[in-house]
């Protein structure tokens, strides 16, 4: 960025004192200060301000973090700014991977506001939904989203970004920043006039970031995600600044990120606040590098070009990366977390391959995203590529600030009087997984409903049926509703999908339970074939196929059909949609 | 270890399962646990139980992770069983770098009770004073401290460590150990019982760890350390479970402590509980590895062939090491964390030659131990040993769970009637280094006086002189009383000797103020020199040393007097002793 100058907005103040804490409330004891993420970036902008925080190359702009912080506290007033506004209130985000949606993980909640982004691949109607339920006071919108918008109503402030950086002088969101950015400076004089008089000081006058106050509750909420939901409606998580700070530690603890480490915004933001990692990139005093698209050749463009060290992301977005014609092995490590599903073989034995080494961790938006992780063991080391990611793909054990997860009877939840009971640690009693502490959710906003169906007996209820092995490791099976019965026998469609895939020809492949006259159900598996492996098919291949499962499973778990497709639907998020995939057959009952 | 077997205080459960986690009071709710260090060892233990979690060669015994979380709750239990223990008891402990006090951070916390470490170096008058000061109820004791222990008055139960872990029959600990054991096992029988009877399981019985609480309120004490006082009576410094959870994570945060790291106890347990070091390498997953005594044959042994990756010391620590006839340098980085002052351009270049690389801290017992880091800057790669050295040498920024640390006029503390008004950040204007926040102790046990004293405006007070960069970073000037002024001008003798102490010929040096006629104050250098510098001395040589300073600092700083001598008198922590030096002159005014 040799000839951007940031505007005026995000040029740290001169003259007056720049102060990088925010002020405490009075009542807070001395050995006591709230949790709140909002502390990284003003500890990063003092103790390393003139370093990259933010570098967004597609538009030409980026940001060191005295500059971030700046801007982050224009954003901070131009949200105190806005008529009506005030703590607790939700503030809408619907933004790719650009500075917009970074910036508003700071500017939001240090005004008490809660975050409230929006999946940019909703629809018109699913995205009114979100905004009308979570009430939204104050909407942020990139420029090339504003479809998603509702009709002007009068109610909703509405800020358009044209992602400029202010490079564009007609950037509606570099305007809201600039009034931001103003009504700072007069609260700022105002406190300098107040201080002026005195002949002898008795305190100091309030600048830059003192002007604004810790949260005195640090569980106070943070940020209100809602989920994709293949049934049914979006349900907002709400978190809080106390789970956000413990759960960024963790995340940047867990992938072992420095001041070294740049990290690349694969992972939308937008999900689930990007699983903390803009806190906790942050925390760590590492720069982020933004995105907007998932576009294979420009990641392959920063990970060789522009020195990152770690991203984050599903499986499928590995896959399609691994395929890419510019993938080759990288000069460097980099650090990569998946999750959603463990990579299978072929995909781990790739990217090791490209130097691309992934941890495998799980968790949901109602955690903060992941909360567990599958720690190494070094006797993997000896293990074949096969069984090695066999081993990675048990989903493991509690993050640093996670509380012990459990696996738990199906029927404990409402049967038991006093307490959930546990399923025996044998890999093979299978139970539901729940977990509670510090990284899980408050509650669904304004659906106390939904809530206490998922948090029974103070633990929150995953949904996820799971194993636990002799040593505590959880491993999923599959999500209840995906489980295939099949003469009174209980298959994981994700063992058969993991053993499955480590053919080959398999590139990707999703198995569903269909209606089967004899066994009740048995599983139809889609399989989507390598680039090299295309054309494949006719009986003996599907045979092949057959033959493969057999060594690795039951009988009964055994696919009864396979079909070759071209691709697999996905969701907004990257999931597999099962339901789109059972729906073929269910009128064929 | 080949031939050790642990007794059955320290060998996991079979048959009953083993469970790994506090259990919550019911009132908590499901998306808070408190922050107690103590989740630490559980979750090791259920991560990676087989892993050495301290490996104590020097007697030939050590624990993995499953068999020392097995022992700390027979701890638990053993302390849990000794009449009137309630929780908020104190319990001393009187031991090296040894097993006993290790088991001590978990055992003792588990319960309830507050961790009380005595200092060995400590007279037995001055261990009386602290034990009866505290309190405590029960002492452990390591066998070559007997000597500190008080009369036996009836009222305070006693239980000596012959440091064996149960290869010696007769020892007195492991028979504590094996009460609690079996307590331990009475109270699960119990649990048990109480569940068989029933047709349909409604709950589980409590097994392991399970039968212990986690604490309702995070900020219960943890811990009581005394500081070492070079004026006056020691104060008991007392902090929460809360403090020592975030502390501890941020050490490990900073010194990238991993699951690969093992950690050398050169830095005394006793001394402000490790620093918060026995959870942070636990929280690791990292190995202990404890030595009794410093004994530089010993540490070369570890650091050459049992691949030690980190330990913590004072510089004269480092002196000695360096220095030592078995320095050699280590095919492997070794990331040392040293404190109390900065390590001089020779020292560093020593160690950096030798593959040891510093991290400069700062802290307090009242800070839990480091609080600020001096972060590395990208420009000093350019910079010779010298000029890094000095850049080196300033105290730095808070750490990642810290809070901003500020350098306030020391008259503002006890004159202005708001708040504390900072200095300027020009790096001349002295202050006093004030902290609040989470890593900042609740106050002086029992001392209502002291604490308010130190704890003003809601701000601990450290007593220590220090100046702020403008880039916001800290720098020690002195200890307020160790200022030397002379004809009115403020010198800060640690300047002094810094600078002083990057003369190739000088090992350490320590400046003081002695009186002089003209200038009222004027500096006198004790000054060591190295082993291959022994022996010089005389009029040119001292000119030669004048010189050295006169290059480097004002004339009124340069010391008027310079004495060579064979050591420095040191506290039982490795302070120097100004005090005593100072002594010397005293009647001499």
């Amino acid at each position: 960025m040799p000839s951007y100058t940031p505007p005026r907005s995000s040029q740290p103040p001169t003259g007056v004192p720049f102060e990088l804490s925010l002020s405490t409330h009075p009542s807070t004891p001395h050995h006591r200060s709230s949790l709140t993420p909002v502390s990284f970036l003003l500890r990063a902008a003092l103790i390393t301000p003139r370093k990259l925080a933010i570098d967004h190359p597609e538009r030409g702009y980026g940001f060191t973090y005295e500059q971030w912080a700046t801007r982050c506290l224009s954003l901070a007033f131009a949200i105190l700014s806005v008529p009506g506004f005030k703590a607790g209130d939700r503030v809408a985000v619907i933004s790719p991977n650009a500075p917009l949606i970074a910036d508003a993980h700071w500017g939001i909640p240090a005004v008490g506001g809660i975050i409230t982004p929006i999946n940019i691949r909703n629809t018109p109607k699913e995205v009114a939904y979100v905004l009308e339920h979570s009430g939204s006071t104050i909407i942020l919108c990139d420029h090339e989203f504003t479809h998603l918008l509702p009709e002007a109503n009068g109610k909703v402030k509405v800020v358009v970004s044209k992602d400029s950086g202010g490079q564009d002088k007609n950037d509606e969101y570099e305007h809201f920043l600039d009034q931001g950015w103003q009504a700072w400076q007069r609260a700022q004089q105002a406190e300098l006039d107040k201080f002026k008089s005195r002949t002898k000081p008795s305190a100091e006058p309030k600048t830059g970031w003192k002007l604004l106050n810790a949260p005195l509750d640090e569980e106070a909420a943070i940020a209100l995600c809602y989920t994709s939901g293949t049934t049914g409606r979006p349900k907002g998580v709400l978190t809080n600044h106390r789970g956000a700070y413990l759960s960024a530690i963790s995340n940047a603890f867990e992938a072992n990120i420095t001041a070294d480490s740049r990290y690349l915004w694969v992972l939308p933001m937008f999900h689930a606040c990007g699983w903390t990692f803009p806190w906790a990139v942050t925390a760590a005093l590492g720069t982020h590098h933004t995105i907007r698209k998932v576009d294979n050749t420009v990641i392959w463009d920063a990970l060789r070009n522009h020195g990152v060290t770690h991203y984050c992301g599903a499986p499928t977005v590995q896959i399609g990366l691994v395929n890419h014609p510019d993938a080759k092995k990288l000069d460097h490590k980099v650090n990569v977390a998946v999750a959603a599903s463990a990579p299978t073989a072929n995909l781990l034995a790739k990217m090791e391959g490209l130097n691309l080494h992934p941890v495998h961790v799980y968790g949901l938006t109602e955690t903060y995203g992941p909360f567990t992780r599958r720690y190494f063991e070094p006797e993997w080391a000896k293990l074949d590529v096969d069984a090695r990611a066999r081993m990675m793909a048990r989903q493991g054990h509690a993050y640093l600030t996670s509380d012990e997860v459990r696996v738990v009877r199906t029927d404990s939840s409402t049967t038991s009087t006093e307490d959930l009971i546990d399923v025996e640690r044998n890999g093979k009693e299978t139970g539901e997984i729940v977990i509670r502490g510090n990284m899980t959710m408050l509650g669904y906003y304004n659906d106390p409903s939904a809530t206490s169906k998922a948090v029974m007996k103070g633990w929150f209820h995953t949904g996820d049926l799971a194993v636990r092995h002799p040593g505590g490791e959880i491993q999923i099976l599959d999500r209840g509703k995906d489980i295939i019965i099949s003469g009174g026998e209980n298959i994981s469609s994700l063992m058969v999908e993991q053993e499955l895939a480590a053919h080959g020809d398999v590139l990707e492949c999703c198995v569903i339970a269909r209606a089967h006259e004899k066994w009740g159900e048995r599983g139809h598996a889609f399989v989507v074939l390598t680039e090299q492996s295309k054309g494949k098919k006719g009986k003996e291949f599907i045979e092949e196929l057959r033959k493969h499962c057999k060594g690795r499973m039951s009988g009964f778990a055994v696919p009864e059909w396979f079909e070759i497709v071209e691709e697999l639907p996905k969701t907004s998020t990257g999931k597999v949609q099962k339901n789109v995939l059972r729906a073929r057959f269910a009128s064929k009952l």
